[in-house]
């Protein structure tokens, strides 16, 4: 993304510049981190130093914090989820097995608190106190996701569960950039909530684009849907269809047919009851309301700006 | 262990007073943490506060955080190795499944990172980058022990993968507790090698009481054996025996043969080439080794002669 090309820049060169031990623990990493990626969540914290006056230069180990452990829950995620392929690659499991994924994720985790904590001086247990409440939220977000397999959620626990898994990252990779050039909790606090609302939006428009975006580099339209995946378009037609279509879409999302025929019969069901619409004035809503409360915030004007143009791209992106 | 039953009620109660979140990601934690275990890690960093001059009630959140870590690395090595049973009970993976035990092991191990820092002030950034050294090596170690499933390691190899799965976690759990009394790193880093050198000789005699030991609750005599896992008995049988001894320990380690039959074969050969003994005078020099460091420090009078106890009994121990 050109917008914050400066700083995506800034972050792959330090990845690039990594001392790896040659020990084989960390060839899954250096191939994980190799993938790429949009890099959007380290942007963030070094998006967020400069809200705060700072140098983006002086987040950047923990803006790389924030990209080894996005990429350590991918590690994981994808072997929870039996994951063949990400970004159009083979898993780190399927490449290797589940025990080197296992390992070298953990090893993804603990390389994130040590860069987390550079140059850190007196905001380091600040750092690892939020870094270490993100984390949880992560790994309880996803333990719900695993549920919600089982159990139909309302919306409204659905929300929660993609603020736990997707949202606070984004929240805190802002709010940690923000401590970097002000000693202002009370700010940081503000532009995590913004990071987080900003995060529900741009995680609602992912579901909405699983089905109604343009084909993107490895990911299949309709993949949500023959994964039986509940995203919230799933659950707002459940809530409001009527008893039939209700009866198909839980027959649909309980067998593993994976036919074309069966991402078109739910998408019909989607677009009978305006599905899309109704996601996309949802993310609206959230997007608006981080808007809102970024407002309130004082912020150097050229930052103000890259931020603001850069959450209404996360909402406005087409794949 | 009664000599070090002051330090390990201190952990317990502590442990029993984490406060909980009632989220389903924390019960298999709980699970683990309520099936007991030695407490010696992070009795350790208790007794390694006190050899500081500080009261073992001053570093109770950084035991905790100890052992928060070994039963993070238990439950996923417990994956890895595709195990069971731990400590008579059922694994976690198992009582639930692989996704929870991979979850809920991320979860302790940020926990650890929590815990770590609490009361720490200034000492935060050092026992974040001790930790997290150990926690690679930790993981490094389980790697290589994977991988010598399908390569024979030399004897070096094989301890220095102990030294990384085993010994540096007891290394460092003395290390951080002395540092939470005395901003002393050299004698602090002196006391780690102590602990590393301790560490091997209790995982030497570890592999030793597998197949030498009385029968101990939850593990079966000689299962290392069952499940061909080349440990220094092993290893050590394999340098010393004839080609015709080899060539028979090679043919019982690759095959799934689980019958008492393969046991009984095994220890023979270990007896006719004095395994056992090797190994424990292997076990007894690393054993004075951590002890001849040890006595270069200064300490006072009586957690001196707990550590050096404790140690020795580490040594002895016959279960």
């Amino acid at each position: 993304m050109e917008i914050i090309k400066k700083y995506t820049d800034l972050v792959s060169e330090a990845i690039e510049n990594i001392k790896w031990s040659d020990q084989k623990l960390y060839d899954p990493m250096k191939y994980m981190l190799n993938l790429g990626g949009k890099k959007i969540r380290p942007a963030l914290t070094l998006l967020g130093a400069e809200m705060a006056g700072a140098r983006a230069e002086d987040a950047i180990s923990q803006a790389v914090a924030v990209e080894l452990f996005h990429n350590f829950s991918l590690i994981h995620d994808d072997i929870m989820d039996r994951a063949d392929l990400r970004r159009g690659n083979e898993t780190v499991h399927k490449k290797w097995d589940e025990p080197t994924g296992i390992l070298s994720g953990d090893g993804l985790m603990v390389m994130a608190y040590e860069h987390l904590i550079n140059n850190a001086f007196e905001s380091t247990g600040a750092f690892i106190r939020i870094f270490s409440k993100m984390a949880l939220d992560v790994c309880e977000g996803q333990m719900k996701d695993m549920d919600f397999e089982y159990k139909t959620p309302t919306q409204d626990e659905y929300i929660d569960m993609i603020r736990q898994k997707t949202a606070v990252l984004l929240g805190s990779a802002l709010q940690i950039g923000f401590l970097i050039g002000k000693d202002d909790e009370e700010s940081a606090s503000r532009l995590y909530q913004c990071g987080v609302n900003w995060g529900i939006a741009f995680q609602i428009k992912d579901d909405y684009l699983d089905i109604y975006g343009d084909e993107r580099i490895g990911k299949t339209v309709g993949g949500d849907i023959l994964s039986n995946k509940k995203t919230i378009l799933y659950l707002t037609a459940y809530e409001n269809a009527d008893d039939k279509d209700r009866e198909i879409l839980e027959k649909l999302f309980a067998n593993h047919d994976r036919s074309q025929g069966k991402i078109d019969t739910v998408k019909a069901i989607y677009d009978k009851y305006n599905v899309g619409e109704a996601c996309l004035s949802m993310a609206n809503r959230y997007y608006k309301k981080g808007n809102n409360l970024f407002g309130e915030l004082v912020i150097p004007r050229e930052a103000r700006k890259t931020m603001l143009k850069l959450a209404e791209m996360l909402l406005l992106r087409e794949y």
